[in-house]
């Protein structure tokens, strides 16, 4: 009996010891070497020894345009580039534990290769990516690795997957070197990065903090400079929630922008509600980078959903129309977030742009539509998996447990209701040229992407209200660092007394400005439906404005 | 009992009573200066009549782009313009029975407004469908009308909608005048016109022909000249099916081009394929001056679903790079639709585009699998609306009552299969560069739009597998029309001894030279997604080869 009940332990087992045979112990830094857990921010820990060689801690403290610059122009080795993140990545995995799978020795062979053909070509590159190491979330399937999504039955079934996803074949195609996929919680459905194959991620900046998620392992990597570009994937928040946790720039596009066929779902075939695919990076010019590479070579050859739209250049005027959100009437920001606001509109307003208000129109509604519209199945994909190797569910996936698998006439009802409530969203962007000085509607809106900054691990709560409503618009989004908690500031508010509901209540008293100091103070910023170019540019905009330094 | 099961007839009665009341009568022809029912062909029955007065048969002759001009310039008003089309739409009606609900006196009401601003701004005109009469399909929520969709518990319920659909009131921003709604079968999911409000629809080129459908009392009113522009909808051949069996040029666009917010769906919340709308025309340029004029005025504002994507100017390389397809395998086309590609493709040959093979992979099973996913709610939408009135289905909607309200399992496990089939037939589209000349892909596709010219009216058949699979897809395609069923050229095929299955058999059996004399035979033109302008640009190509006249 006992045996029959652990099965998923055995198989999550013979899986971490699979992939943890792969690793170059010669990368690896003892135990007796690595921070102890009290060491909460371990930002510097990498750079500040000399566990890598100065030519590794400078090439993993570059760009990607950097490291592809320097490659095209001989500086650099594609194989040097990609020892260095190889050896990066595996020391940022023992500090917070943020890789699924490894694939070091492919990449090193694809580097090579890449060498010799610049070598035999008078230096020319294969393409614009040449040389680049780039980390995916653990969804895309990569040719010859797994794919588990957090989930055990999914270690071995397959063993390996026979074709790389659209984006990922893309990707090499452009010069990409693929190395390493990183955590996600069990099937991407949490905000957290947590499962039963390889642990939780933890949030380099503070350690006591969550990673987010679902792309948390990205965030972590990314973050420690593990990857100098990294691709996560959001259905209700899953790439804004760990780049702002983690104070990284990200681009959630609309759906139809970057290629998703042939990634692995968590909830295969779901369509009320699209997941999408973008980068997340160091710094922003980087995102621009990806998104003209991916799309100049015209994704919609390859993927049937991808709108045929070319990479826009366009204008911003000089002064912006933004709306801005502070409190969605759910749940109270904390502290930090709410001084990550006003700092921000405090410099817009300074700076000549034009600020009214966001009002949350249907964000409740939409928020609870979009959890339905995940569990519309019953969970029975989610659970069935799950049974199948007596995996328990986390406590906060119950609802993967018990829900209805919907009869379609019913989930007909509740895409409708969608509709009209998007639409109603959309009027109310339009209308927002009543309230602006130049009677236009607003450019944008900028709000938080979750209430706390990186919430501590085990205090965790799935509201996903500032992210999801615009999954479901299917709007264009991004994030943006600001600042970090400071304890010594983002003092807890005891003048509060009245409270939206039980989780705002809970949200309020558990903020610890002094365990929660470091963590990542980011923004939200959106802007309407395939408006990818115009979101990354006011995020130049702000990025300017801020100056935001870790 | 009898008073029960009669219900829906009283409420049927009830509703052709009232829009029976509203016509002029001084537009209707007396009955007994009718064609009588043995005549066939009425396409030139009211221009050799005089009923209508010249001005009214020269404006009623003239295209969307000539009347608009002609206001313009002041040379007519709008008023002139809206009775005249008024006029000839009544007797239009009684010649094939095309309309649902007429609003006239609303018509005239706007036209006047219209003439009265124009007069008031030294001839400026509100927008640039300014005086133009569009006729609409039923499913078009239009202010203060109701939207029956041929279910007759919609006959009063709601008696009138209190809002324009989005695409309506752009129509009317832009200027254009509403007039009519055209008639379509039971929650618009057949290939015919016909229901038990307004009965079946005819075909003016054939009257012993059906109109096809659903869009059919669109296409029929447009043929006679009753219309000059009018917009159908298109979830499975609902557009192209009526327009080919009329010879009418029409484009049935990508999901997300044209708005659909506001109308009524018979299936409302089916999202696994969606229902567009297109325009429908009796010359080519008006369609493009719809498109463009809808496009400019960017309709993403108005509807959540819209695509942010102008109107683009595109150039077609001298020689195209077309894939011809005969025969689906499934249902061989009959002589005349085989004579109409044969003459296409060796037009096209001598003025050499270069011209190979489609392979129509997976178009069966995507033919299928858009009926699994009609009914795939159990068919209950229908069924209770009908259930409540105790309308009876016509036995080829028999799916509709006797269908499974699938779970979302299911549903997720369906759309997984389309997502992958669709991904095929686009690898297989971009590999026709192995096939071309010059190496590149082909620019579209052309085949028929169904096997048969106008199927006799009772010798129904619902086989939409030649033009459902591009729903699947969300392929941009339009129809052309190439020539009219000859009885003399086009004769029973005596020789075919082998057939696919048996609704093959049957349809091959069934065509009658004399009874489809005259008949429509138009094609599908089908590029890529997103590719309305394409689809217009080959048009005017094909339009040039083939000259086509009535």
């Amino acid at each position: 009996m006992t045996v029959i009940k652990e099965k998923y332990k055995e198989i999550a087992n013979k899986k971490r010891l699979e992939r943890d045979s792969k690793w170059n112990l010669d990368w690896l830094i003892p135990e007796s070497n690595l921070p102890s857990r009290e060491i909460k921010d371990v930002l510097n820990f990498i750079d500040s020894h000399s566990f890598l060689t100065p030519l590794e801690i400078e090439i993993t403290n570059s760009s990607a345009i950097e490291i592809v610059t320097n490659i095209q122009k001989q500086k650099w080795k594609s194989l040097q580039v990609t020892l260095a993140f190889c050896h990066r990545a595996s020391i940022s995995h023992q500090l917070c534990n943020n890789l699924s799978e490894i694939f070091f020795d492919k990449a090193i062979e694809t580097a090579k290769e890449l060498d010799d053909y610049q070598l035999k070509n008078n230096g020319k590159t294969i393409g614009p990516l040449h040389g680049l190491p780039v980390s995916l979330k653990d969804n895309f399937n990569v040719k010859g690795q797994a794919t588990t999504l957090g989930m055990v039955n999914f270690c071995f079934n397959p063993e390996k997957f026979e074709e790389d996803s659209v984006l990922v074949s893309m990707l090499r195609n452009l010069g990409a070197i693929l190395y390493v996929k990183t955590n996600v919680p069990v099937a991407m459905m949490l905000p957290e990065t947590k499962n039963h194959i390889w642990g939780v991620t933890l949030n380099p900046m503070n350690r006591l903090l969550s990673a987010g998620g679902s792309s948390g392992g990205e965030a972590s990597l990314i973050k420690l400079k593990g990857s100098p570009l990294g691709i996560g994937s959001d259905i209700g928040g899953s790439i804004r929630i760990p780049s702002s946790f983690q104070n990284l720039y990200s681009l959630k596009p609309s759906f139809g922008r970057f290629p998703t066929f042939g990634t692995r779902s968590g909830l295969p075939g779901l369509e009320s509600v699209n997941s999408v695919n973008g980068p997340i990076g160091n710094n922003l010019q980087d995102l621009k980078f990806f998104c003209e590479s991916i799309i100049n070579s015209e994704p919609w050859n390859y993927d049937p959903k991808i709108v045929e739209l070319p990479w826009r250049n366009i204008k911003l005027p000089e002064k912006l129309n933004l709306a801005v959100l502070i409190d969605d009437g759910i749940i109270q920001p904390t502290p930090p977030i709410r001084r990550g606001m006003e700092l921000v509109i405090n410099k817009l307003k300074t700076a000549g742009h034009d600020i009214i208000e966001w009002e949350p129109i249907n964000h409740y509604r939409l928020s609870t539509l979009i959890t339905e519209f995940f569990t519309s199945d019953g969970g029975k994909h989610v659970l069935n998996e799950t049974l199948e190797v007596n995996e328990p569910l986390f406590p906060y996936m119950s609802n993967y447990g018990n829900s209805k698998d919907l009869p379609v006439s019913k989930l007909w009802k509740l895409q409708n209701e969608r509709t009209i409530l998007i639409k109603q969203v959309l009027d109310n962007w339009i209308q927002t040229s009543k309230k602006t000085k130049n009677g236009k509607p607003i450019d944008a809106i900028i709000m938080p992407v979750t209430p706390f900054a990186g919430n501590p691990i085990d205090k965790f709560y799935n509201y996903v209200g500032y992210t999801s409503p615009f999954n479901l618009c299917d709007f264009s989004t991004g994030t943006f660092p600001v600042s970090r908690v400071d304890s010594n500031i983002d003092k807890k508010d005891l003048s509060r007394n009245e409270y939206y509901n039980d989780t705002d209540f809970n949200i309020s008293q558990d903020y610890d400005p002094i365990e929660s100091h470091g963590g990542g103070v980011s923004l939200q910023l959106i802007c309407r439906r395939f408006q990818e170019e115009k979101v990354l540019k006011i995020l130049e905009v702000l990025e300017k404005l801020i100056d935001y330094k870790d």
